[in-house]
């Protein structure tokens, strides 16, 4: 027998999932992007989902069942932003087992019409039912774009510029601290968490925000990417999800990677490459896409979007220039400094 | 603090999504019938969801995994179709734990490919992701409709006829059959399963089917029902919403609830009520739904659909007349005969 971690999740799922059919003119895209399409005679339909499990994806010891709600839709919207579309509805399934209460799982559903209110979304169904152990949520999202405007992770070419919005790493080192809080409050409880000046990098792991900003800003300026993801794996993961589907090489610099101070000072302080988590981190559900070149003037004066690098042949790689002028290759697992 | 038992599933769900905003007009119907439903400029988009956890709706004990791929797909498909709708895509999302191989997960999506080559519809995305314990399965069906055509749980009214396809009860009485076996084995493992001739029983447990075919049948017969529900927490509880929804009272006969003779005979055996069984065993996935009384001549031929009663004023209840003549009030735990 074969044990899944042999092939990996996207192994796993190709496996799975080869050899389907498609029946239907009303499916444009199935797996492989960020969401699904659809077409009913209007509008593109984009949906995407993603499932929420205990001890996997969160530690009830430090999330905030608030924030876990929050988090669960954010992610999801992420994926239709990612397509270039706007999300307008979702449904949100619960399992959960008897240790918790109505009062829990409204705190949860708070965070869930928080995620609603701020990015205007409506909630249309779901599931509620119990579970033997842990919690899990399941989210669907459900998006809207014009055919035209909708971007695919397949769309990269040769001489497009490749750009980042916002900072990458941070809820990564989020992450850590809130593992460190853990493992000393595990050792003795009496010791209070020294959280103190973190709320930055800890509020990037714990509730995060989707890029509706860098969406709209794209519908004012005129700009339709020429591919699209968001960093959820990594930014090394997820620029290989583009260069593979797109069949481009790219090459990014080291010095453009856009990091924040606080994660910068942080991951020093843990002794862990600041650069290293910026490209293998996960979790920043920031933008990371391509531009026809002639757009470069439309991005370089927001303040929040990063031209880290360009799409290049794929016969040349997919390559980290370092500050100090070295080539790497880029791996999925992220580059390893030394 | 309050246990969620103490509101129940649906008094939970009314709870945590009251007062939840509605900011699109794509939206068109969310919480509160077998799937919500969209708009983005074409046909109506029907949209539902469930959750399968292990434990707590399927037993890795008796339950085949390629069978469960396959109900997980089916239950989603029977709420689309009692939209009087047409699902077209799912996505289907997977926790499982480290005891699960690559193999057994592949035999669930052998019940997924199956149930999609049965019933026509697209595979579009999903997730698949590890647990701490245990499986999970969430799917997601899509389906369209003309707007004229789709059929809510509210839209009952006085006179009309209340049908329901193929028979009641059989689903329960194979969870009863499998569980008792289950019972049997863990006393002594040496024990063969005796199940010879339950096939039927076991079947419409492991393997329901949703009614694709009585859909098919109302466009046919240009039958449009006055209210439709897939009968999946049992035929009282099921029918209390129409009623519920559509501010109604109904009137069934006992004598036309329709059985099985195996679900008869093994309610028997088993000490059981066999009409206790149809009204409360729930699963069944059948169609139970209202129809104008001008259409009775158009269902009155079909062998698989059985007029079971009528819809009367709220004021008069809901009620189950016996076949000695009692009138009994009907409860969403089912009519208890003793």
């Amino acid at each position: 027998m074969t044990p899944i971690s042999s092939l990996g999740e996207f192994g796993l799922i190709s496996k799975l999932t080869a050899g389907f059919p498609k029946f239907h003119s009303s499916t444009i895209k199935g797996v492989g992007d960020d969401s699904a399409e659809l077409n009913a005679g209007g509008k593109q339909i984009l949906v995407s989902t993603d499932l929420l499990v205990e001890g996997i994806h969160f530690d009830m010891m430090y999330t905030p069942l608030k924030h876990l709600g929050y988090k669960a839709v954010v992610v999801n919207l992420s994926d239709i932003y990612a397509m270039n579309a706007i999300p307008e509805q979702i449904t949100v399934s619960i399992a959960l087992s008897s240790k918790y209460t109505v009062e829990a799982v409204s705190e949860i559903y708070e965070g869930i019409l928080h995620a609603c209110n701020a990015y205007k979304v409506d909630l249309i169904g779901g599931d509620t039912t119990s579970s033997i152990n842990g919690l899990v949520i399941s989210v669907t999202a459900i998006g809207y774009a014009e055919k035209e405007k909708i971007v695919y992770r397949s769309g990269a070419k040769e001489g497009d510029l490749i750009c980042v919005s916002g900072n990458l790493g941070a809820a990564y080192l989020g992450l850590q601290l809130l593992e460190r809080e853990k493992r000393i409050f595990l050792e003795n409880s009496d010791v209070e968490p020294d959280l103190e000046d973190e709320d930055f990098l800890i509020r990037r792991h714990l509730k995060p925000e989707a890029r509706k900003d860098v969406i709209q800003f794209f519908d004012e300026m005129n700009i339709v990417p020429t591919a699209m993801i968001d960093v959820s794996d990594g930014l090394s993961s997820d620029l290989i999800h583009i260069c593979t589907q797109s069949k481009v090489g790219c090459e990014i610099q080291e010095a453009y990677v856009p990091l924040s101070e606080e994660m910068y000072q942080r991951a020093i302080k843990f002794n862990l490459d600041p650069i290293t988590c910026a490209l293998s981190g996960g979790e920043d559900y920031e933008l990371l896409f391509t531009i026809d070149n002639e757009d470069e003037t439309k991005v370089a004066d927001h303040p929040d979007i990063q031209i880290i690098g360009q799409v290049v042949n794929i016969s040349e790689g997919k390559t980290l220039m370092t500050k100090g002028g070295n080539k790497h290759q880029l791996t999925a697992q992220g580059w390893k400094h030394f």
